[in-house]
């Protein structure tokens, strides 16, 4: 019998009602003759109130004991998903982390997973049970219990399909990934398939419900991952190692734009790479996390370079362009945190070249100014006024065919 | 060094700072040199809240899965204090039930300690740190969570003691054992030392705080257990192998009275052991807890036969007694919801038989009407007028010496 893993988020399980609910729908699954494995998040709010215990102790909690703490949540979420199966009649068994012994890395809070062995749960398959896993969750080696990090249960489910060779369904409360959020972009289009890659690259540019490491992990083993709303029976998203297969070429599968950045710009540095180096090192060096750079040589061997980084480290790398001014009176800065960092996905880059000319082209014709670009493979990002970043989404959404059709 | 197994309750761990005051109380033990392991109970309300939560999801939830929702409680609170210690410059750390491999029998909701691996708690005793267990928990040796039913953290604490060698301090939120629940006797005494049988006797008269389980254990292995108040510093009540050692020769050690109970007698049965082996047969059969039995025969070869049950299982009760009126039309029946059940316990009985006589001339002197009575080794238990409780309670309060000295 086939496995499917299916995955439920927070939000999915936030009340004992939506809890049955799920419950109807593991059922259904199990109804239409597949092994089901559900790996499941805490309810709701629950992290955020474990997470609000542990700072009324302390503002800087034992990363061992957080983990000790956090587990607890998905384990309630398991017991109760477990017992609404139960009581539907349905034969059902629920495991932590620990008791299917999610062999992870040691690290706590960002641990990693290493093996998971599944003897325990396909016994439990055999038996014709339907079981229940708590994400976001392993051990270690010593049975100190672990916590994957941010998109933790995503990982979890993907993960466990690969082992179990199964298919992976991940249930949230949209109903697939969008060509753009449609918050920004109104007539946004469903995606039906999404190559792995492109999806890495949404996800890391935060867009796009998954979390990265769980796609890359879907790719590494080719696990199909199918996104969808869990309350409701519209078609979700396929991620898989095609890519659309619709007939009109698609160039752009999707894109993202964030205000969360600013442009930092240094003034006539001098003009080795031994300087930038030294810069981009100290940057590295305290963790400030810098995403664009572009470089420009000026007169005098002197040369200009621009960059982003988060809103968040701006203070930390003032403090080092600061330094360096202090060394070299000449070096000026300036900051410009009213930008749109705006970007587009596709694998279509590969073998057609005229992208990044049509996105400079759609610019230019509407008035917007570019201030930086960077691209790569199968992405091109560039830095536009904040004011303009509505408008830039809007064109470009137009532009590569990222609305439904009218 | 010295190990000391610390208990504290739910209601000493309410709140976070209720926690940070337990971790001080903690720290105050080790700075005194000993190792300190610490059993804990699930926050104030939480199993509660997580009973009530699995209620919403079903009337019936599987007992496997209930021990797996249930566990969390204890594993949140060792989380916290152990955060709490380490935030205070102390090195801490939490295990789980399963972590340290509490061995329990398999039975959900109800599970026996078995045995307890101390390896790696002795290990970390070994490196200065504070160990702080879950209690109410163990596993099966197929690693399932399992819990101890009603007064198992106690029954954890003690049974850790025994297990390490150690002494157990259990902290709640009273300052001990007195020799009658002060709401009822209001110049009740607090009892410096209890014997363990006492003890015994004074916990499944649902009296004195601890629960019998753990006493029972304690008494098995020897291990002195203090009870004490968290938040004071009050002296408390140890339980252990001697008794009181004051000077005057105590005949009564403490005192409890109930509400909870109902007298059925049953008149005109056929005299033979075989109608009350049947009778009582039945009623245990549908798991009808009888605890106090009188008969006496009448003319005609019948007998009467009163007992006292649970009020709660009245109804399973009055369906066995009315199977019986119908076989034999000659049985009446009736029974008496206005009674109390009050109990005197001493070890100073084995040794002097005067006290039925002193508690019945103390009922006599008062009017008060004794409805039924039993003895056995070191207790007394009598039936009167529910009206008559608390004036039953004063007489024998100050007959037998159990007030304070004015």
């Amino acid at each position: 019998m086939e496995i499917v893993v299916q995955k439920y988020g927070g939000s999915s399980l936030a009340t004992v009602e939506k809890i049955k609910e799920v419950a109807n729908k593991v059922i259904k699954k199990k109804e239409e003759g597949y092994h089901v494995v559900v790996i499941v998040s805490a309810m709701g709010k629950t992290t955020d109130e474990l997470i609000s215990l542990a700072k009324g102790i302390t503002d800087h909690p034992v990363p061992r004991e957080m983990d000790m703490l956090l587990t607890t949540g998905e384990q309630i979420s398991i017991a109760l998903l477990s017992m609404a199966l139960n009581a539907k009649g349905y034969s059902a068994v629920s495991f932590t982390g620990s008791q299917l012994n999610i062999q992870t890395t040691s690290i706590h809070q960002k641990a990693r997973i290493k093996d998971i062995e599944t003897t325990k749960l396909i016994e439990a398959l055999e038996e014709n049970k339907i079981v229940v896993v708590a994400g976001f969750q392993g051990v270690t080696k010593d049975n100190e219990y672990t916590t994957l990090g941010r998109g933790g249960s995503d990982t979890s489910a993907v993960a466990l399909a690969a082992k179990l060779g199964g298919r992976c369904e991940i249930y949230t409360d949209v109903d697939g990934i969008y060509t753009m959020d449609p918050r920004k972009l109104k007539r946004a289009r469903k995606i039906e398939k999404i190559n792995y890659e492109e999806m890495m690259e949404m996800a890391s540019l935060g867009a796009g419900v998954m979390h990265y490491r769980a796609v890359e992990l879907g790719h590494k083993y080719k696990i199909p991952i199918y996104v969808a709303s869990t309350f409701s029976e519209e078609r979700g998203t396929m991620i898989t190692n095609g890519g659309d297969t619709s007939m009109e070429e698609i160039l752009i599968t999707g894109m993202a734009s964030s205000l969360d950045d600013i442009q930092v710009t240094l003034l006539n540095i001098p003009s080795s790479t031994s300087s930038l180096y030294r810069l981009f090192g100290e940057l590295a060096e305290e963790e400030v996390n810098v995403d664009m750079i572009s470089q420009m040589l000026t007169e005098d061997n002197k040369m200009n370079v621009s960059f982003t980084i988060p809103k968040t480290d701006l203070h930390v790398a003032e403090e080092i362009v600061e330094k360096w001014r202090e060394e070299d009176s000449a070096i000026q800065w300036e900051v410009n945190t009213d930008i749109a960092k705006i970007s587009v996905v596709g694998l279509g880059m590969r073998s057609h070249s005229g992208v990044a000319g049509k996105v400079f082209e759609l610019m230019a014709k509407n008035n917007i100014e570019i201030k930086m670009v960077t691209t790569s493979e199968i992405k091109i990002t560039w830095v536009v006024d904040q004011k303009d970043e509505l408008r830039a989404v809007e064109v470009i959404g137009s532009g590569f065919g990222l609305e439904m059709a009218e």
